[in-house]
């Protein structure tokens, strides 16, 4: 029995509400990226549910475009935090937001166009894509390991998660791949700041 | 008798042509907003003159949705402002900028979806516009009463004539909506700095 | 005989990928502008050659409106190491940043729009670019002659190409175009890296 895509939607939508006022009430500082990732992902999911600015993939199923382009927002935040830990410098930094910034546009661009211009795209979106991380996984700092962990098991599930929609390939449905996204943007955007961030603040991780 | 909306829009191009002339001339500063702020203004009055880029409001009347793009730019400018004035860091002034594009950017798209849909992202772009402008209002500095007025006689206008215009509700016409935000664009964006701005900087305000 | 547009699209995107290679490994800054430009640029190309983004021109010939997005993004980072050459401060960089994005997002509504808003459009992106370089153009810095040939021979070169274009008046074909904007795409992201910008730091220029 397949699930319904607007429900997957909804509770996205309800989930990342309750953690966008709870990093708010939780978080006080000067810039709460907690509360704008998770309130960034709040607007996501109620477009994505809204539906009207869906497209059919070639190989059937819906092709959620704008879900990329709000990665591009939330994750470029997500980076900000990590290069902070990371005790990158300024200029190090803004490129690697602006990187991420471009790894989700042209990811964008890859679920919406057709044959070998998705492959090509992809191939883009994924090298820029080991370029944003490899500096980071390679990182001397006490929380590269904390790090890496997060990175490859997090994000890296998302062009993965891509391959296999109806973004890419199309061998699972909209509804499966919706599911898929929706743990890993709990892991990557909920659990990190919960778990990873905490710990690292005390120099735990 | 109804106004001519083109007129109404011709005369906002007009209006922020004289205002970019006279900021070029008149500051002098290594970030020259007062120009930037007049200079986009132009580029979206032209834009909504054009007209091609308007859409049906479903209670009927124009819905111009790329206004509420062009205010992410300039508010965001403004914001820099206000954010200087009242002495703030740079990584809250960032945080401030980046969720006034999100206000504006959510406006957007409550201004162009319908019925529950633009119900629920205009709750969610007010609720962003409060945590906005609620750490400014209760900011201690003596530019702080300034601010509040400005912020809640000038900005605050700008949600009410949205729920009156074919934006929201659709209570008053497209072209009377017009008249509304151009005399508010006024106040916000040239009164602003000639007025409050000037004040605040000989600090008297 | 006229050129086949895919072909000259094919070989930007070709070319930029081997600068992008390049520039990978030969920079090894902070902030690899060098090799971002050339990234931003393959985008730029490849989504030209899958043509679906395409406009006609009102004068006949195709419109490629996505070219001058991408040049926003590409020129606003040019901009970044040309105002870090000219040691402009903090404050005036981001301003010159931001009002590249300007210039380039209004040539795109120019390119875009027809009639007299494409004039206007046109003018106004244009006066935004005079702004723009003149600063540049009278700073006090052993780099300006330098900075003044590159401004004046490579990005003056754009608006040229852009009026001679179906962008504007449509009196070359848009291929012939491709190849104009091709070789200026050379000379402002490439040969710039190669060449200028190396003599700016060696103290040379």
């Amino acid at each position: 029995m397949e699930i319904q895509i607007e429900i997957v939607f909804a509770l996205g939508a309800a989930l990342f509400a309750v953690a966008a006022t709870y990093f708010l009430w939780a978080y006080k500082k000067d810039f709460n990226s907690a509360f704008l990732v998770s309130f960034i992902t709040i607007i996501s999911y109620t477009l994505m549910l809204e539906g009207s600015l869906v497209s059919d993939g070639a190989r059937g199923g819906e092709v959620y475009v704008t879900r990329w382009l709000f990665y591009g927002l939330s994750c470029s935040l997500l980076m900000r935090e990590i290069a902070s830990f990371l005790k990158k410098s300024q200029s190090e930094t803004f490129f690697l937001m602006f990187l991420t910034v471009l790894v989700m546009g042209i990811g964008a661009a890859a679920a919406y166009f057709d044959g070998w211009y998705k492959i090509g795209l992809f191939v883009l979106s994924s090298l820029a894509y080991i370029l944003l991380i490899y500096p980071l996984l390679t990182s001397i700092s006490p929380h590269r390991n904390a790090v890496a962990k997060y990175l490859l098991l997090g994000w890296t599930g998302f062009p993965i998660a891509f391959l296999l929609a109806p973004d890419g390939f199309g061998i699972i449905t909209a509804s499966t791949a919706a599911v898929l996204y929706l743990v890993l943007d709990i892991f990557t955007k909920i659990i990190f700041y919960f778990d990873l961030r905490r710990k690292m603040e005390a120099g735990i991780a």
